[in-house]
Formats: structure tokens, sequence, C-alpha cells
């Protein structure tokens, strides 16, 4: 078995596979570890807090007994999680307005899916799904195309660094590093501070939600624009726009990064490679 | 202007960008008008039956008025966003237990995201960030590696085929077909049966929540696993976990498909090798 597996060389081995099996849920069981860890305190905690509150809300309303309130509090989620429930003035963006129907479309095709607003008719749902499968690849076009604009501007800086410092090699290292941290400092570092000015969140809260949503991971507990106490100028959500498509393409580039990095030890040829060679 | 963008040649020119972005922002009000429409009635319809139920509900309890309903709808909604609230039996998936945890690992770094748990200290927040950096690079190799399997079945298939028939390009043809079928199958249009006898979802809801999973949008308006009053058997969320890591390699190859369908015309090369062939 082994020395079949040496001969083929490049073509993807089925023990490799299972070592990288084996690391992926090697990592996956270090995150449970240390969410479980992290997080399950603090929820019984809070838990028991709002199990508090309850009760002085049964003191002040005394129509309401135990069971009365729990199937209150069932059918509100059940209306919230379902779109029904509607207080009174939610922003735009929670709604099936033009600005949340845009919202959604942006939240759709760059798979962020934030999950404030999804479709409940089967129309709108059988069109979600044609409108990912066309919109996901036409966003993956113009990140790309955005990726290699960024990219371009890199290698032009590099190439005048290295006619000014006669030493490409140094000159590609050192614009290199100067187009990751100037993108993190666009993308990560400084959002937050526009953030925390216009939602009020702190520091952290807004470089959070700005990696969840570059990332594309989007769980929706953060949103911007969501506060309609909040009054959001026009040029906010535009800036957020061009935020999003240029740091996801930025993020994007940074992934791949990491991704090459892990796959270029041991692994020098794809199986595309070897599958042709063999022909 | 346009005889220096032609003298380059390959280079990604600004033009084409621009278009390219007309071209994206024409989409994204396609589906912004398609969503207003399908959507905007049904939740106006909703809010107004919400609306009435509201007073149904002030009518059983008459110690509540209208403004206390809306503070204690709003400060209960608030409970349920912050995570804090806690219904007697919710499932373990919705919950930081061991099985929460897990899934929740799943959903960060395949960037689904479906948003049922997010992390709320600062330590889980940071190790998340953190977590998610390495975790979908490496969940990329990972699925790299799994669609590349698949895509060596497919060749083998077809050359096997090819031996039979006598003409290769007619067995690649039919290869791709029957892999392209096989996988709608197995990762699309039977998993939907599944969840129906599991969940007690429609045809339709199982479908979307199948789509919205393998394309890693990720709403999280429907999960598996999540009904407290339900037994669900050790063995179907192993299944449900292989399901997501071959159908996303699946899907992810099948987006990479439509991708090349949409670069291939016009633009044969791309801006990386415009760059090293200038040197
Ligand atoms: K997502
Ligand atoms: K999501």
């Amino acid at each position: 078995m082994e020395t079949k597996g040496r001969a083929r060389g490049c073509t993807c081995s089925v023990p490799g596979t299972l070592i990288l099996l084996l690391i992926y849920l090697a990592y996956l069981a270090l995150g449970t570890g240390v969410f479980w860890a992290l997080e399950g305190r603090l929820e019984w905690d809070s838990s028991r807090r709002f199990q508090r509150d309850k009760w002085a809300l049964l003191r002040n309303f005394t129509c309401l007994d135990g069971p009365a309130l729990d199937s209150l509090i069932r059918g509100i989620v059940q209306a919230y999680k379902s779109g029904a429930l509607v207080i009174g003035n939610t922003s735009s963006m929670a709604r099936w307005e033009l600005v949340g129907s845009f919202f959604f479309s942006v939240s759709t095709i760059t798979t962020i899916g934030y999950g404030n607003l999804s479709p409940h008719t089967l129309a709108a749902r059988l069109f979600c799904i044609f409108f990912a499968l066309v919109g996901i690849p036409l966003n993956l076009v113009v990140l790309n195309r955005l990726g290699r604009l960024m990219l371009q501007g890199m290698h032009r800086c590099a190439r005048r660094l290295g006619g000014a410092l006669q030493d490409p090699a140094k000159a590609r290292l050192l614009a290199g590093c100067g187009a990751l941290l100037s993108g993190l400092l666009l993308f990560l570092l400084l959002p937050p501070l526009l953030f925390s000015y216009m939602e009020g969140w702190n520091y952290m809260e807004g470089f959070y939600f700005a990696f969840i949503t570059l990332s594309t991971v989007g769980f929706g507990d953060y949103m911007i624009g969501m506060d309609p106490d909040r009054k959001y100028p026009v040029w906010y959500k535009n800036v957020i726009s061009l935020w999003i498509l240029f740091g996801m393409a930025w993020l994007a580039l940074i992934i791949q990064l990491i991704l090459s990095l892990m796959e270029t030890p041991g692994e020098s040829c794809s199986c595309y490679h070897g599958g042709s060679k063999e022909d």
C-alpha cells in the first residue's frame, strides 16, 4: 500500500487525507474546549440573571403567572425569529424596504449572511437560491479583480522602491510588509473608531464586527445601521459598502497567503498536475 | 488613456473594472427589487397580524397596558439577542455545551456563521478571531483536498468510460454530467428528505437550508438539531458533518466552474501573468 502511494507521488494519497482530517478534527476539538471554557460559565451566570429578572417582572405584573410568562416569552421569540415581530420604529435595515433588501442582496452574494433578514415566501427563497448561484461567483470575480488591482499597486511600489534601494528582494519584502500593515490599518484597525462614533460600540466590539464581517462569517450579533434611535449620515453606508468590498478582497488575499504557507511544505505539486503528468 | 490600456494587454484596466462594478451594482439592484417585491407585502401582512395578536394578548392579561407590553417585548428580544434568554429546555446546540461549542467551531471555520451562538466575553471574541484566521485556511485546505479527491474519482471514471466507449471526449462529458447530477442528488436533492423526517420541515424548507448552508451563507433561520422536543439519533449529527464537508467541497467546485465560465470570455490571461511577463 505504502509503496503504491509513493510511486504515484503527486496524487492525493488517502493516508495523507486522513492525517489532514485528523489535524482538522483536533483543531475543532481545541476550539470546542476553549469556547466551552470561556463562554459556558458566562452563559450560566446570565441565565441565572435572566431568571431573577423574570421574577422581578412577575411581581410587577400580577396577572402573569410563571407558565403564562413562559409561553408569552416563547411566543415573542418565535415571532421575532419568523420575522413577524416588527416593534414600533425599527430601522429600515431590519425591514424589507429598499435599504433592507439591498443590504440583504449584498449579504447574500458576499456569503456574509447576517441573517437579520431572511426570505419567508417560497418564491423569494427560490429566487434567493438562483440569485446566490450566479451572484456568489460574480462577487468572487469582483473580489479577484480588486485583489489583483491591490497586488498590482503593491508590485508597482516594489519596483519603484527597488529602483531607489538597488535591492529588489529587500524592496519586495518592504512593499509586502507595507501593504500588509496599511491594509490592517485601513480595514481592521481604523474602522472600529468610525463604528464607535456611529454605533456607540467600544473598540473591541467594532474590531470583532470588522473581522467577522470581512471573513464572511457574519454571525449577525453586531450589525451596522440597525439602531433606530441613531441618525446615520448618507455617506456612512456608502463608505461601509466600499469598506466591505475592498476589505473582503484584502482579507481574501491574506487568507490565500496563509493557505499557500500551509500547503507548500511537503506538497509542491497539486493533484491536477499529478493527473496530467500520468497521461 | 485607451492606447495605454491596450498596450499593457493583460493587466487589469481601470475601465474594465468600472464596467465590472457597474454589472455588479446592476445585479444587486435586480436582487433588491425582486426581494422587495416578494417579501415587502408579506412582511406588512405579518406585522398587521402580530399587532392583532398583541391586542388579543392585552385582553387576556389586563395588568399589561400597551406601553408596558411594548417594553416587555423589547426587553425579551434584547435578552434573546444577547444570548441571556435561556428558555426551559433548549437543545444542547443552542447552549455553550460540548455539542454547541463544537458546532460553533465548525460554523466559524467553514465561514457559515449561523449565529445561533456567538461569543460574548472579550477573551472568547479574541480567541474566535485567531481561531478563524488559522481555521478558515485550514478548512480551505481540507475542502481543496476533498474536491480534488472527487475530481480524481471523476477523471478515473472518465478514463474507464473512455476505454469502453473508444471516445475520450464523449466519456469526459458523460463523466462530468454524471458527477454533476450525482452531486446534485447526494448533496442537495436527497438531504431534504432526511431533514423532513428528522426536523419536520417540508421539502422546500430542507432544500433552502441545504443550499444556504453549503454555499456558506448561513442565515441561521433554519438549523438542524435545534428542536428540544425531538430526539435525534447519534448517527444524525455525524452524517450531517460529513454532508457539510463533502457538500461544501462539491458546491465550491460548482461555483469555481461558474466562475471560470464567467472569467474566460475576453480575459484569457490573469493579471499575475501580465505582471511577470513584463519583467
Ligand atoms: K456566512
Ligand atoms: K452567516
